[in-house]
Parts: structure tokens; C-alpha cells; sequence
């Protein structure tokens, strides 16, 4: 990948340079930034000698993440790490070990468990030291992240590291229902959550769609309702392993009473209205709803739920509870006449009793009940969790009710807009006035990763490396935040993410093949290094344009969010607007003349592979406005103003250039109207 | 990837300009080749219309490969066939549907039914006709494969087909021992064996470096023999069904009496010498070996065995038995006196007394018992099967005492050799005089991948795509042997099994930036590009030089096998030297530059990626090589011949390129060598 290459050149330069600053701001190359850094002139090579000793009252996890560490070690430096005994238990004088682990009692993995570290490279070791187990896997991970080289070999830094989150709760959800995750997925996002420090995977594991978990007392479930592809409780108790062994909590959710489609599906007697339930295949907001004054519903619930709580070992257990249309409960008289009953006005009164009918069924299983905003009705008691899609004032709202909160508004992630979107959304910015108590009620935020628009190829590119923002946010201090640090240190990450398997980076060639038909994908890499896909939920036009059976395989799958080159040229071009110079006016020229003359390679391409066709008005747009860019270039460089006549034609070319393709937009498309403006005198 | 990128152009132009000779040969675009192919002038456009009749007296099977070939439909031409009702049943007069498919009767997964089918597109349909519907999902994978394109669409080409496989065992032995391999790896295996038509997986489950199946009688093989990676039993039993709805029979192994290191770790009672048994870390031969005198050792394996084989369907039951050093039992006086005792003469005559003992065991589990060529001594009954590994001699030997046999000679992709080499290892060649019943006995063959060297990052690159080619030499008729056409098909064969999920393709990418350390790749992708880690079993020094902890992440698990490069480099030197053209010359000097002039770029990589330094002798000597081959040119093009100083200069360079670096060798050295010894007028 041509531009790939050429902006990993500029980072690595990037990086040399600003290395001072990055030192100021106590991020080094290091992701999510420690709460404190300081560099010291220690340096610890790396060799066959290298070892580790645990020391303390550690348990298993870290025995087994230290072996872990030391094959990544391995695989990343080449170094044979194999022929030693190279975890120990010693006392904590030990000097004979490169990396020394303190550890005070083991962890438990629960919200709230102390995750502090610290991190000190003295003059013949590197020193971990934690509360728990939980902290030294932060620090191991830090630890990898610093791994430096030079023409001597590898090194560890000289550091002095304390590190502790800002927030308990850092989560990803992952839905696997709309499009199913297999357990390898599954396992490689645990692998990239353990690189950035998150702790919280929320499954999100039935919907419409389908019902994701084998169920031994309800079997109709994954029989009936899930189209095959489900996890088998075997496969659940192999992931809450996995996760836990990375230090990472699983919290399962299966939302009711509506989105309940599926279950309806198999268990047809707890809907609210008579119907010949089949599982949806389109995504969205729909009618069916279990029946809150069917009194069979609730043993029912009882029963699957206990079922599902107990595969899961954590404390929380998310009903769902959002997106009730209402209307099975308004149109059905049995229900009307029961809401009347009980003086119930609106139909989410019914959905409040119901949730005070559930809250002791999910207190029987020893869980805590959280939910989404829309649970949050008078009358709901305080030790529910509200998890908050809606925007601040659902959050706060439910924060200065007394409930403890997440905060999910902000951390879409399948809404595709940039990094820097989530890096600056704070759970808890100056700007809101909390008491003391109100601030620890909020535990901290997750990124969701709803899976209309994604599949197993293309999930590692929706969620990585953007989520590595999000995660730093919800570590860091509330001061990190400066956005081109964000930035160049999200270029370091990915890489860290693509060495534990994941597949954010090398899906994009693998789908270019495809869609390029066996032909040269060039012309194809450089239109899709402007593209990015429909954001928001612009993509899924009148949601209807996709099923859960459509090829997610196309234009606007190898288009990915968040695209660095447009970025790069925005910025190039920014300064260059303030202050020409050769070397930009150079680098901006070069790349408006690559775009202006892809279309007529891209033209071939379309040719042998009609799959393309959808894209040809995009390249011959962009082929455009980079003409109109050259030529406003060329108008600065020769200090003479255009008439008003070529503005016209310009602004024309632009305004048609918004048209989209391929449900994909171009994104330089604003940079060159401001150069089109400059040139034009505005 | 801008070699790749190149070829892939070159490919492109290659299959256009040689389709007339390739629908000479039978071969068209299809890998592999059928038995017989016309091509008619019909064509059945693909849209959205497209659906899917079954008929006849089918089994799920069908149904589900159906709708996974509409699924793959889709996502290769991106047009959506998700809003009909795609596959229904219907008679078969059906001439509403686009693709008919009839079958006489459900298909058996075992060895030799009936895999064949007929394919034939007239102006409406395309209609596919077999006796089981093992034969029918063949049909689909070879209609896969005639999907075509041009600027009207997608479109099925007008073919007549007439197909069978030339053997019924067409294999893959996958080794999961020496290196684990995920279920995920095993499944993505599956799919690009359904897409050549392999119908054999045959996994190999112990080994000395661990066991690797649960056992519920004997749990203390998976606890303490595997290193905590096994597969469960469900996981086995996910991967016969997934296997089975392929049409692939799943064939076990484990191996006995030696290479038992694993189990008797677990149950050192067993083992011949009382010793402190630990898993083995190295690859090769190891003289821990069961005890074929204790008694007790015939009951453990029945038990075990039976439960082994209860998990896995197939009638067949490999107990390995190769490479037993004979030193546990000749050293060891009980034994010793045993085989006095019994008449035996050589440690061997004990292994067939311990085989004898064997085969009712494995007999009473229902399963024919099979081995490695070893287990062939006198007094083995005709009904065991012979796997040869060990030449052609050992083959026809068991085959002419009247066993069944399978060739595993010739296959052993884990050698690194080209794909030429194995295509032309004809398992019933004309050069071997074997009668009708002889001929009946050969079954087939399997492709073996061996696991010292390779991990689930690099697997796919070691059997894909050169294992299509094994494939074809299994199937199709035996004079389709043009290797040319072989290496046209196998670059098209390739992007078929990177779009089922295979990572041959993707995984360099992914390496080749954790080597460069976030620096640009280039210079490292120019000098892989001719490189190929060291073959047969010179990777490995002394056997030692690797275990099961090393890291394959380096230089060598980068370069692959069979390079595509230098075979064009080589080919179009070769044509040059026959007859020189402008066009060819500036092409081979083009290519020299860029590999001479590559050193100083790959030197500054070095420098910030230590691994790398392993290489720095290689790029050097790539550098003066081509150097060398440029001098050539030139005197070439200018008609004058050097002097013998020169050609002795020139072949000292040659000699000292010979010299390896990073467990990897230069694949042009001998191309630039006849480029030199022409020059010199030799």
C-alpha cells in the first residue's frame, strides 16, 4: 500500500522529533498515557538472558500473562527467549531477573479492583510493582509498548512510571447478533482491549435478529432463533476464561421486553400480540414485545435468566430495556385494559412495572440490574446502572438521580466518525458541576460496537484503532487530550493491535483483491485512501437498504473510518494557507496530480470488475476537484486572482462532488474548496 | 505490495491473451481441471433475480452448501441476493430457477463414493446433475470458479461439464501437535480444501511435543501432556460436522508406539524405560517408546482408542507408527529377554507384534486400522493401509503385497519445494507397471503439513496455494501436467482461497510491518521478494536450532515458498538468452536495478529494526549480484565479451551469494549466473 507507506515513514519521523514534547505530556509512544512518566538514563537491553521473577501473593493470571509476554517479546524482536526458565518465583531482592514483579495480594476481577502500578527501570532492572495482579498486566503491556531499539538492539527505556485509571469501568460492547462474532473474533478483540487497558466486554447477545446463547432449559432458543450461529455454553465459558485471564470482565446483556423478536420466535406465548414471529432479518426499531401481564413471563424470564447469569461469573447482568415502540402494548386490549387497571398513563409505566417485576429476579441470581436510559422511569430504585446512549442529560440526569452510570453517548463506534470525536467526549468534563458523590457515581464509559454494517472481516477495522482513543480517554488524566499527540501515538498502537492478531490493517488488501477481480488494485488503493464510508446512519438508507444477508464486501467496507491521508492533506494544506513554502506547495501538488489522474486507471479497473461501477462517479468526481485544486495552486503560486466566472465553475464542481457513491464520500473534498477560496481572492 | 501488484497485472493480461490454449487443455480458469469441458456460446447473467432449485433425493447437506454459495456470490460480485427466497425445491422441470441442481441420491461421506457431476449451461440455466450431493457441491465450488465478468455484468460462461476425481483419497494432513493449530485455522483449512476438492483432513493429534484431544477417561493427557492447548471434545466433534457439511472425512492419528513422549508424561507406567518424562520442546526423533510387554499397556490403549474413536465418525484410524529408534527397547533387559524369548531378531519384529496386538483393538472400535510406511513387516495383514512417506519404492512395495495405500511421497509441503515439484509426483505413473487390482489399491494421495515450523499466523502461506496444485494432480485426468498453465491457474486459484478466509496472502503485510518496526516496508518487500526460507530440513540445524517456543515472526516466515519473482525473473532471462528483444531487456535490467539499488534503503531499516540484521548479508549480496547481472546486460547489449578476470570475479560474487542469512536464500543466483557465464561467452 503505496500511501500507507509513505504517511509510516512520516510517522516514524514524527515521532523522533517530538519526542520532547511527547515527553511534556508524559505520553512518550505509550497509549493509554500513565497517570505519570518520567524518563531516567536507565537502559535495559534485551537478550537470551532476559527473565522474569514473580514475587508476592500473586494467582495464576499473571503467571501465565508473563509467559504470554515473554512470546510476544520473542515475536517482536526476533530474540530466541526459549532455552531458559524464564518466569520464577523468587523474593523481591531478586537482582538476577531483567524484570522483577512485586505483587501485594491477588485480584479479584471486579469493577473497582485496584489496576495502580508502578514502573521503574533502575540500573539492572525493570521494577513492577502492584496492589494486584490486574496492575501487573497493565504493566506488562506498558512494558511492551516501551520496547525501544537502535543499531545496538533492543532496549527498555529509562522510566519512572505510577499509573492508576481515572475510571473503573472501561468497556467495549460488542453485539453479536445483528452479525454474528465467532469465539476467534471474539478472542483477538480481548487480545486489543488487553493492549489499551480496558477491562469490561459487554455482549450484547440477543436481539431481533437472533438469540447468540445455547440455552440447556430453553433449547428452541438456539434452535429456532438464531439461524445455527450461536455460542455454546462451552464456548461462553471459553471466552469468560480467556477475558479473565487478560483481566477483563464479561457482562452479558440480553435485552427485553422489546427487541425481543427472536425469542418471540421460538417462545411465541410471551408476545404482547399474536403473530407469526420469524426472525427479522432488517435492522432497526420494530413492535414486538413481551407481555408484561402474561404472569407465565415471568417465571420464564426467571428460569432463562438464571440459566444465563450463571455462565456469566460477573456482577452485572445488562437487560437491555431500549427502543420499546410501544404500540403491541397501546393496540392490544388485555394490555390497555391491564395499564387502565393499574392507573398506568403511557405505555413506558408498563415497562417500568415490568422492570420492578424483573429487578428481583435479577437480584435472586446475586447480579446488579443495569440497563439502557430508556429504564430510567420514576420509580426505578438506585442500585440499577443506567448505561446512557441518549447524550449528557440522559447521563447526568441519571447521575444526579443517584444511580451509578456509563457512558456510552460519544463512543459509537459504528457511527464512523473520527478518533479525535470520541477522544474529546468526557465523561466527566468541568463544564458539569457534580458533588463529590455524583463524580464516583459515574464509573466510566463503553464504546459500542453495533454490528448492522460489519462482519468478521471487517469488525477489527470498525472497532480498531479508534477504540484505542476511547480507552485512553477513560484512563488517562482529563489534561491528555491534545489531538495530534492522539493521533501520532494511535499510529503506534495499531501496530501493537495488529502483533496480537488483529485484522484492521490487513483486511483492506484482502478486499481489494477481491473487488479488483485479479487486476491491479492501485488505482483502487488510491481512490479508497480518500473514501469513507456514509457516517452516522446515513449508510442504511430508510434502513431498508440492508439485511443481515447483504454483502458487507463492497466500496464502502474497504473504505474505513477516520482516514489519515485526508487528515495529513487537511493539515498540509492549512498551513499552507498561512504560510506557503516550496516543499508544501510540492507535496500538495503531488498528491491533487495522483488524484486528478486515478480516474482513467480506475476507469479500466471498473471495466473487468462491475462490482466497481458504483464507485466510477466518485473517482471522476475526485479526478475533479483535484483539477480544481491544481489549477488554485497554480493561481497562489503565480500570486494572479481568477475572475468570478472560474469561482462559479469551481463551487459547482464541489457542490457536485458532494454527490455520494457506493454509500462512500470523499474527504478532501473541504480542503480543496478552501484552496479554491484562497486562490479566489475570499 | 508493488511486485505482487505488478504480477498480478501480468497474470491478468496472461489469462486473457491464453485462453484459447487453455480451453485446449480442459483447464479454462479451473483449478482443478475437470475431467472434461466444452464451452458452448450460451451465458446466464447474474442479478438479483438469480435463485436456486434443488431436486431430488438430496440430504441438509446440499441445502446448506447452497446458501453458502449465495452468500459467497454476493459478496464476490457485491450484488444483493438476500430478498428472494434463493434455494426451494422444486421438480425438476423447474426453468424458473438460474441454477438447477439434481441429485439421485444422499451421498455417503466415505471412501470412494460417488463425487461426480455433470455442469451444463444452456440458454436459460445452468444445471447441475449428480448421483450424490458430495458430486453436486463440487459442481458449485466449479461454478465459483466460472463466475466471469466483463463491462455487461457478471455471468456464468456456457460450458458443458463432465466431472470426477481420478483418486477417492485426496488429503490433507494437518499437524496440530508440534505447533497447536486454533479451531478457527482448522475450519479456514476446511474451506480451502472444499474449494480444490480435497475430501480428506487427516489431523495429526499426538506427538511427543504434546496430546491434543480431551479425554474424559484420561484427563491427565490433556492436564499434563498439552501445555493446556487441546481441543475439547465438543471442538472436535464442531470440526467433523463443519468438515462433513463440506464433504471432507476427518481422519485421526495417533501415533504409536514412539513419538509417545506426550502420553507418557502423562502415564509413565506405559513407557518402556522408567524415566523423568517431560514434553518435548525439540522437533525430530526421540527414543521414548510404549512398552509393547506390559500388559496392562493393550487395555489403556483400547480404552483410549475407543474413546478416540467414538469422536470421529470416519472408518478410518491411522496409529502412526513411524520412526521408532528401536534404543528404549534394545537397551532395556526385560525387553531384551521378550523378544529372546518370542524369536525376534530386530527391534521392528516387536513393533509388529505390538501392531498385531493392535489391530483388534482398533478393529473392535469398527475403524480399518492404517500407518506409516513402518508398520509394513511381515505378517501385517492385507486389510491395514499404508501411508508412504518413504519413497516410491515403499509405495509400490505395499502396494504390490496387496495393500491399499495412499502416497504422502512427494507431498510434503512442509519441504518448502515449489509447487512444480509435487505436481508432477504422480501417484500411478506410466513408468510403474502395476496391474488392474494394483492399480485399484492405490486410494490417492495426501499433501502432509508438518508443524515444526510454522504457527496459525503462517500456516496458510506453507499449504496455500501450492497445496491446489497436490490437488489437481488428485483429481484431474494425468495428462493435464502443463506446468505453466499449473502457475496461471494457481494465481487465480489463490484470490479463490484468500475470499474463503485463508491469510497466505495477507499475513506478509502483517509481518513484514512488526519487522520494520512502523518504518517504511519497501525495501524489506524488494528483498523478500526473492528470497525463500532454506528447504527440506536445512532450516533447522542440527535440529536444534528451533523448539516449540521460538519465534516464527522473522526473515524466514516471511519469505514463502515458491516465489513467484524469480520463476518470472527466470523465465524471461531464459527467453532472452535464447533470443533477445528490446522489451525483455529493459525489463531484466529494470529489475536488476531495483534489486541493486534496494541495499542502501534496507541498511537504514536495519538500523531501526534489529531483527532485521540477520538479512543485512543477504540484501548486500542481492545487491552485488545484480550488479552483476547489469554488467552482464550490458555486454550483451553491446555485443562485446569480457575477460576472464571479469567472469572470475563475477562468480566469486556468485559463490559468496550461495552463502545464507536469516535462515532464508537468494532465488536469482542462478538466473544471473547464466545472464554472467553468456556474457562471458561461456
Amino acid at each position: 500500500m503505496i500511501f500507507l507507506r509513505k504517511l509510516f515513514l512520516i510517522l516514524a519521523f514524527f515521532c523522533l522529533i517530538s519526542l520532547t514534547q511527547a515527553q511534556v505530556n508524559n505520553t512518550f509512544n505509550l497509549m493509554p498515557a500513565p497517570a505519570a512518566l518520567k524518563l531516567n538514563s536507565n537502559r535495559i537491553g534485551l537478550d537470551q538472558r532476559f527473565r522474569i521473577c514473580v514475587n508476592g501473593k500473586a494467582n495464576k493470571r499473571i503467571y501465565d500473562y508473563a509467559s504470554r509476554f515473554i512470546r510476544r517479546l520473542s515475536n517482536k524482536t526476533g530474540i530466541f527467549l526459549d532455552k531458559l526458565q524464564y518466569v520464577t518465583v523468587k523474593d523481591s531482592k531478586d537482582i538476577s531477573s531483567t524484570l522483577l514483579i512485586k505483587i501485594h495480594r491477588p485480584g479479584k476481577l471486579e469493577l473497582g479492583e485496584d489496576e495502580s502500578y508502578s514502573l521503574v527501570t533502575n540500573a539492572k532492572q525493570v521494577i513492577v510493582e502492584s496492589e494486584t495482579d490486574l496492575g501487573a498486566i497493565h504493566a506488562l503491556e506498558t512494558l511492551l509498548q516501551l520496547l525501544s531499539s537502535d543499531a545496538n538492539g533492543y532496549y527498555f527505556p529509562g522510566v519512572e512510571i505510577s499509573d492508576k485509571p481515572r475510571f473503573a469501568w472501561r468497556g467495549l460492547l460488542l453485539d453479536v447478533v445483528l452479525h454474528f462474532m465467532p469465539v476467534d473474533v471474539v478472542k483477538r478483540t480481548l487480545d486489543g482491549m488487553a493492549v489499551v487497558k480496558m477491562n469490561v466486554l459487554h455482549l450484547h447477545l440477543s436481539n431481533d435478529q437472533g438469540f447468540r446463547v445455547e440455552s440447556k432449559i430453553f433449547p428452541r432458543l438456539q434452535q429456532v432463533a438464531s439461524d445455527g450461529i450461536f455460542y455454546t455454553q462451552e464456548e461462553i465459558r471459553d471466552i469468560v476464561r480467556y477475558a479473565d485471564e487478560r483481566g477483563i470482565r464479561v457482562v452479558p446483556e440480553f435485552v427485553v421486553p422489546a427487541h425481543t423478536t427472536a425469542i418471540l420466535t421460538a417462545y411465541p406465548e410471551y408476545a404482547s400480540v399474536k403473530r407469526d414471529y420469524k426472525l427479522q432479518r432488517y435492522f432497526g426499531v420494530f413492535d414486538p414485545v413481551m407481555d408484561p401481564t402474561n404472569e407465565k413471563l415471568y417465571p420464564f424470564l426467571e428460569k432463562l435468566f438464571k440459566e444465563m447469569s450463571s455462565l456469566f461469573p460477573d456482577d452485572y447482568f445488562h437487560i437491555g430495556g431500549d427502543e420499546n415502540t410501544g404500540k403491541d402494548w397501546e393496540n392490544t386490549p388485555h394490555i390497555k385494559s391491564f395499564m387502565q387497571s393499574k392507573g398506568m398513563k403511557k405505555y413506558m409505566d408498563l415497562q417500568t412495572y415490568f422492570n420492578a417485576r424483573l429487578l428481583p429476579i435479577i437480584k435472586k441470581t446475586g447480579k446488579i440490574m443495569m440497563g439502557w436510559d430508556e429504564i430510567l422511569q420514576p420509580g426505578v430504585p438506585n442500585e440499577v446502572v443506567i448505561q446512557s446512549w441518549r447524550g449528557n442529560e440522559s447521563f447526568y440526569g441519571s447521575i444526579k438521580k443517584g444511580h451509578k452510570a456509563i457512558l456510552s453517548y460519544g463512543y459509537y463506534i459504528d457511527l464512523i466518525q473520527p478518533a479525535s470525536y470520541h477522544y474529546l467526549n468526557d465523561p466527566m468534563p468541568d463544564s458539569v458541576k457534580l458533588t463529590d458523590q455524583e463524580k464516583k457515581n459515574i464509573l466510566g464509559g463503553e464504546a459500542t460496537m453495533w454490528s448492522e454494517m460489519i462482519t468478521p472481516v471487517t469488525v477489527d477495522s470498525r472497532i480498531w484503532p479508534r477504540t484505542a482513543a476511547i480507552a485512553e480517554r477513560l484512563w488517562s488524566k482529563q489534561n491528555v487530550n491534545n489531538v495530534d499527540d492522539m493521533y501520532r501515538r494511535l499510529d503506534i498502537v495499531s501496530l501493537h493491535l495488529e502483533s496480537v492478531g488483529l485484522q484492521h490493517l490487513t483486511y483492506k488488501d484482502k478486499l481489494m483483491r477481491q473487488l479488483a477481480n485479479g487486476y491491479d488494485t492501485k488505482s483502487l488503493e488510491v481512490l479508497v485512501s480518500v473514501l469513507e464510508p456514509l457516517k452516522i446512519y446515513e449508510r442504511n438508507e430508510g434502513d431498508t437498504m440492508y439485511t443481515v444477508f447483504s454483502p458487507f464486501t463492497k466500496l464502502a467496507d474497504v473504505a474505513s473510518p477516520d482516514q489519515k491521508l485526508p487528515r495529513i492533506f487537511k493539515k498540509n494544506v492549512e498551513e499552507f494557507l498561512i504560510q506557503t513554502s516550496p516543499q508544501l506547495e510540492k507535496s500538495i501538488h503531488d498528491e491533487l496530480m495522483i488524484w486528478k489522474e486515478n480516474d482513467s486507471e480506475f476507469k479500466k479497473l471498473v471495466v473487468n470488475s462491475p462490482v466497481l461501477e458504483e464507485a466510477a462517479s466518485l473517482s471522476e468526481n475526485l479526478s475533479l476537484i483535484a483539477a480544481a485544486g491544481l489549477e488554485s495552486v497554480q493561481y497562489l503560486h503565480d500570486k494572479k486572482i481568477p475572475g468570478e466566472t472560474w469561482l462559479a465553475q469551481k463551487m459547482e464542481i464541489i457542490k457536485r462532488a458532494h454527490k455520494q457513491g457506493g454509500r462512500c464520500e470523499i474527504q478532501i473534498i473541504d480542503t480543496v474548496q478552501k484552496l479554491i477560496e484562497k486562490a479566489a481572492g475570499k
